[in-house]
């Protein structure tokens, strides 16, 4: 079986893992922390879908960690598709979830300050950013990964 | 070579064409006539995805017909791959366009009739809820000529 760098189980698919992790943590505490983010359903809807990318990403972590630390995994189809799946699904999610941040961010900021002070802008601008690398770090993550399957 | 319903050529593909011609259309008619849309960059951005998604899908309506109604169309692996791309990027396309739209327009709901009418606000809800079904059936799309690929 050839290697496919950034699939399962690789250094790169290591390097991957970490960047989700820390941008969709960034991204969840960037809207979190001492922000009233509830009173927007875009931003409840980041938070959520943060909430389900983040325990996603550290499995896959330890996973990739134990793989390229300890030893070699087995790579088995069926669980190749499954995280196949599993990333393309939560990228969608992930890129959903960012969109919605910015465009109601990008509303709220030319309304005026009334609505919406600089500096919770700014972290609400910042925390779609953090998104939207997320989205593409899984994406690629995905892509790797159905890169792989043909081959096994 | 088995026949993939809904990949190239088939006359699932030709349905599923149809219905992205048909709704990807109609959204962009809802936003369009005889609305302000340019007023905000969300809706801008759900008009220039839907102008790239119109002559994507009936440029392919176009071969999908010929390929049913008159003979079969030869598959060529690269051809196959370039429409799964395709698909694909313009399915993360419109559903950031969809997911846009349908935050600001809920934004827009709750801050009340004076920012936006409520008969404005229904066209802009039908626009996003068109541009989520074209989505859909990109998506649908994209996974079955993914499907056909290893086939070939």
């Amino acid at each position: 079986m050839d290697e496919v760098p950034g699939a399962l189980g690789t250094s790169a698919g290591l390097a991957l893992r970490l960047g989700q992790t820390v941008f969709s943590t960034a991204s969840l505490l960037f809207m979190c922390l001492d922000v009233e983010f509830y009173s927007y359903t875009a931003f409840c809807y980041l938070v959520t879908v943060m909430g389900l990318i983040i325990p996603w990403s550290i499995t896959l972590l330890v996973v990739d960690a134990y793989s390229v630390f300890v030893k070699c995994l087995v790579h088995q189809p069926r669980m190749i598709l499954i995280i196949f799946f599993g990333d393309m699904v939560l990228s969608y999610l992930s890129l959903a979830a960012a969109c919605s941040t910015a465009s109601v961010t990008d509303l709220l900021l030319n309304a005026g300050a009334s609505f919406c002070p600089v500096k919770l802008c700014s972290r609400y601008q910042l925390s779609a950013a953090m998104a939207f690398l997320s989205w593409f770090l899984s994406l690629a993550s995905s892509l790797f990964n159905l890169w792989l399957l043909p081959s096994l």
